[in-house]
């Protein structure tokens, strides 16, 4: 009913573009849904806060959200991204949002995959025995994979224009985080 | 045009129902529309903290956000609601929201009246010399007032319904400061 304050999927991923990528972590961070929204805030903050305690990110990729979603949906999406997006920036942690249709191409070349498809391919890229539960948490797999490639692509475009000799090459995104709507 | 990230009325107001009550504080919290969310949710938070430190209200009254507005502006406004709403239950403050309609209504008698009405009353009711400007900083003192009344009205209810003899008279709400949507 309120999926983005029910339930945060959480992913952290290492890896560089162009070569096989490592799940770290993955799991979910749910507030009851009898609680009122600001203290479903407060635990979706502690949530995020403990996974970034623990997993120390280099950056993070939060689901870009719409409004021509579900109305319902989408207002409880917002506040639990504004929540992922604060504890990132708050770090000084770079955030990256990626829309779903992004993050669906980016892992299975189609911007209109369906869930399954983009668990499976979750599934294969991160060489899983089996897709990650709740789908939520699978996505937010994904959007790790994508801003792991997305990012290279754009430090690519960042290396060929600043192409001074000897230019310090930009890390490699080691670990992205995404907050997903399921 | 995303006014919840750009501005964040926030006022303070002292008093019970029943007797003329007191503007403590009015204001606005900006942020930067060149800067990217994430950077403008870090300075949201950081601002309202402010006002949180230097006030220690004892109850926050944030407008109750609707998906059928504008769809550009309710995602911001979402956002910045959701820092707020997060920075007083944090402190273990309790947070009450209200529609639009109930602050025009609570101020003016109608739940249709314009900020005009609303900036004439919020300047009669707190016997001010003009209406606080910019609108947003109206809407929040609007936002304060009715809290304080509506919570009256709820805390009578709850001495009758709890009417046993000596039961300890719950405080007046001192302080509520409100986010608003311009």
């Amino acid at each position: 009913m309120d999926p983005g304050l029910t339930r945060c999927g959480v992913g952290v991923v290492d890896g560089v573009a162009g070569r096989p990528l490592r799940m770290v972590a993955v799991g979910v961070v749910r507030t009851p849904a009898e609680r009122d929204t600001p203290e479903r805030l407060v635990l979706i903050e502690r949530g995020i806060e403990e996974w970034l305690d623990e997993h120390r990110p280099e950056a993070v990729a939060v689901e870009r959200v719409f409004s021509q979603h579900n109305v319902r949906t989408v207002m409880g999406t917002a506040q639990a991204s504004a929540v992922a997006m604060l504890c990132a920036a708050r770090r000084g942690l770079p955030v990256a949002l990626h829309t779903p249709s992004e993050v669906k191409a980016a892992v299975t070349g189609s911007g209109r995959a369906d869930k399954d498809q983009v668990g499976a391919m979750v599934t294969r890229l991160l060489r899983l025995s089996a897709p990650p539960k709740p789908a939520d948490a699978a996505d937010a797999l994904a959007l790790a994979i994508c801003h792991i490639w997305r990012g290279a692509a754009q430090q690519r475009l960042a290396r060929a224009t600043a192409a001074a000799p000897g230019a310090r090459r930009t890390p490699p995104v080691r670990v992205a985080k995404g907050t997903i709507e399921p």
